[in-house]
């Protein structure tokens, strides 16, 4: 290992979302991934022979010859990345857990439960204030650190600006890449030149997820945002870039001018702090009219900056604009590490 | 002509919208396509030379020997669709009804005056009540009658039979085909695996032009829907078929089976009439939960039903629900065709 | 069952070649399904609930309603059209055939046995005469026919007109629509704007079947034609139609005219005949400089068309031409229903 | 302008390949862009001003300010690339060159001249030798270089470490992106899910620069390669980068294992002199047997790496294989800036 990096491994590392975690975590300054976990059938395989490599580019160098691993506790290293499907994650992240590591998982399986940290850096840091207490309740040494969904993490970010004026009514239509179902996920005989309107279970974590994100920590328990939110997915024929068109009451009534100030305003912990993978600012509001586009923008800023656009008077709403962001980098494994930069300099990876 | 056939005409006849007339018209049981005009560079040529063919399938032969004509009344037959170009056809559909045609027109130009029946036969018949005030006000032998743009019909459609429960408020994204934009069009560098979240002119049609189809008819005037309606209008990668995401309050807090009644019951005079061009349903609610689907279910029903899918409870508004048709049939020729068949069965055309 | 009509089934009727079969053959004049076999797991169930329907279109109102079975030889029609997958084909088909039943199959495995039939009838309708030979030698009651694999018979199509100049050398390369691979089949993560250079064993396919298509029965057996084939096979993101690039070498070196008049004049025993599924023409050549194309020429003349164009000299072989045909009809069970046609306007369905 | 930097110039500068060319000059190490010349209806505005920016990401920071000029000899840099539409670049082009300019240019009009090298720096660098000769004859104190068709080069490229063995005949079948057209190029209701089968123009470039580029130079002249290409060129819906089966005859009869060997040995001169825009490989022979792929090759070694894979047995010719490039990077700005490095380490510009 090189000097001073921190070890860390990747549970589900064989799978779509296991890639796109190599692949960010490939000559990340701080973390260095050293183990792979995946089902027992790749257990015991190099990761090049485990793996069937479908994102652009090569597999990184640097992992191809590691023996891929159960994921059991044992010699894991203690910072663990978890790309693990949802059909299995809730023991296994439970375990390691329970066995002293940091999990910081990607999973929905623990977002919503009331002692977990549901992260997105630059909104509410001091959610991970709830970490003692799910430790003391649970009786772990570890922690389980979760990431929102895909498509969550693009509204958060826009509303996030808002949040000042009073977010009371949100509704949202996604126009949501291929990319986020997964492989092979959407078979191409149903996205061809079409569109889905269904994505099973997605519309629940939209409605739902936002509340905790911009919710309140009391110090005991998060309070959610007491706004409503309204959403429809659609899968699209883009390979990667969730789009949202979005529309919001706000209860201050704020004039054009202000919401732009503070979409451009907007910056958090990670941004003050430096953090490897916080781009420099995480809302960015393109003035084109016809932007924010997934194909021509969700790979800007390293795929870490939300894109927005389009803001303009609400007939029915308040205000209406676009939102775009990467949602397999921002949206899941850019957002986890982003998660375990922060934990890391809030020291709480020493702990 | 065969026997007892009306002779027709089409104005704008050589581009996409044309071409889908030509399309549309072709072994129509009451109307025979005998007059072709074009612009001044095509006049002279017969419409298979003067034409660039695009659609699915060949170029019908009863047109290919027509001559091209120029765009001025003369022998023109009576009847006239027109698929002008916004930017020319408001003098020139002007200049046909002043010379005493009946000029049906797909055009944007004259939709919004308050003497011109913006048309949907199964929502709006008695709108051509407007027709003896336009010829009076404006001292024609002829008439002007308008089709809705191809997002607001879906919208319109989808939202017509919810009109008994009190329609306040919608809000619509639009998911549009690629073919609504024309030929050239789109180019393929700005849509390929793209969305582009903005379609000049389209979301202000869509939020006034519904509430005048939806509107009542005073004998004098069309009052207005009393309703706000918000529109996100975006292109996507799809050929044929826009596709909405709806959500509306409605007044009488209807319960989701008094919804989905109301779809299933709705039918109108076109209906009732036969008319050659009408669907047995105008709007036909699919019960799997992933569908409509433009590329599955625009060409349904030759393209003249807006079908209906995915009803549910609305966290913001109190229902949503999915919309979508074919937007260069039942969104343009198809909707024409439909609003001359009415005027014929009116006993209009005969005045 | 209506009057006269045939009674047929369909092994393997719930997956996607199945549920061609289905479409195909709703309103067939001849042929009527009233027996559909499937795997076991769905074996008891109506044919509506057991399948989940992928086509453009509804499910065809007369098989709704029928209760799936095993695939076992018992009450099953004596006609049989095998949609089977590959890998339980060869049993199963065999089975039946054995038991008496004309399998009339797509799939790719009995297609090469040297008794076995590789029909398209417009080519070679005497390969029938194969007939005698396969049930003598292997004691069945029954027969097994065949058609050939889709791009096989695009390029079969495009090249028996040409038959007559000596064809000696044949390169190809294809640009397959998502279709061909059933479903699930290409995930949508592969196939999204991009093109897949490979499709497993079809490059060997269309290398084989078109010489034993296009070769001679001499009474015993076929003799292939003594040509040789070369493929290149790739996936794009088309959703049907097969496309093909095809240069060939001719030892009668004609003249242009001589290949435009071939393909124009070309017409077979179905064509003379008039049987159900027979286009008008097996071959079209379109003269416009950018067509054959998938999207816009695939579904003309019921899919059962192969449309041929942009002829000219290749500096290497002798000629130069694009091919194209609908794979799921003409590729398929278009293909097979009407192999089953000239089965039965051979009086071999009533032997 | 920064310390030792070339100054240079784009000709063409707005449209599509000029951008192409700001974008991949973007922090070159040695050119630095200071001109901008395009049509006289941009000239005078700042370069942000009259630019529809159409590429991903955002227009480079260093040019936005930048006057556009017209584009006539005066004040521009010695060292201009040309991105000019072949409609006009013929005049321009030569009158820049007889004013003293090094233009490297991307159109298409001078690169069949025999005194104008035809460049892919790892291949034919010592055709450069024409400069001397072409100032002699056409008495310029400037020189036109050019660098080939985007489909063209990928050819070339794969073809190059093959030539010791003997290239005899080629056929080829292109399968192109959408953004080889240009903006707006290829309307999106031609390409969307389907196949073009003709591109202008395109079929004749590569049936002929490719002989020109492998061909030797004898002190006075370039002898073209004794070899026949046969080209079938394709419009699919890909984004960026130029798929191309090939099917090879050579004279040398090699065993695969020598093409193998000579794929992974080949390098050029921009390799052993390090060339910023050289990749470590102009070729990669990639061992997946689906691989390569446009849209997930494309962009790799920053797309200046032509990719080879499927090398097999062709049963016409003797190999057959895949290649695929990024067309407007190594297939355009990125040939035209290589082709200017190698112009630069020649000494050359000094001149």
């Amino acid at each position: 290992m090189k000097q001073g990096k921190i070890e860390v491994g990747i549970l589900g590392a064989t799978g779509m979302v296991g890639q796109n975690f190599v692949k960010f975590l490939d000559a990340h300054p701080w973390f260095e991934v050293r183990w792979l976990g995946a089902s027992d059938r790749s257990a015991g395989k190099k990761y090049a022979e485990a793996t069937a490599w479908r994102l652009e580019g090569e597999m990184p160098a640097a992992v191809r010859e590691l023996a891929v691993e159960e994921c059991r506790p044992g010699n894991a290293p203690r910072l663990l990345f978890s790309a693990m499907d949802a059909s299995v994650a809730t023991e296994i992240e439970r375990a390691f857990a329970q066995a002293g590591h940091f999990v910081v998982s990607n999973s929905k399986n623990h977002r919503m439960e009331p002692d977990v940290p549901l992260l997105v850096p630059e909104i509410n840091p001091e959610h991970l204030g709830l970490a003692p207490l799910q430790r003391r309740r649970r009786g772990w040494s570890g922690l389980i650190v979760t990431n929102p969904n895909c498509t969550t993490v693009v509204l958060a970010l826009a509303l996030a600006p808002l949040k000042p004026f009073g977010i009371r009514r949100v509704l949202m239509t996604s126009m949501q890449a291929i990319s986020g179902a997964g492989y092979p996920g959407v078979p191409g005989m149903d996205v061809n030149a079409n569109v889905i309107p269904f994505i099973g279970g997605e519309e629940e974590k939209v409605e739902s997820e936002p509340l905790k994100i911009l919710g309140r920590f009391t110090g005991q328990e998060i309070e959610p945002l007491p706004a409503r939110i309204s959403a429809h997915c659609n899968r699209v024929p883009v390979t990667e870039g969730h789009t949202e068109t979005v529309s919001v009451e706000l209860e201050a009534k704020p004039r054009p001018e202000e919401l732009l100030a503070a979409f451009q305003a907007f910056r958090g912990l990670p941004q003050e702090r430096g953090l490897p993978s916080a781009p420099a600012r995480p809302v960015i509001y393109l003035p084109e009219r016809d932007r924010p586009q997934p194909r021509r923008d969700a790979q800007r800023e390293r795929g870490m900056t939300v894109f927005v656009g389009r803001l303009r008077a609400c007939p029915v709403l308040d205000y209406k604009f676009v939102a775009m962001g990467h949602n397999t980098v921002r949206g899941a494994a850019g957002a986890a590490v982003l998660n375990a930069e922060l934990m890391h300099s809030e020291g709480l990876l020493e702990t």
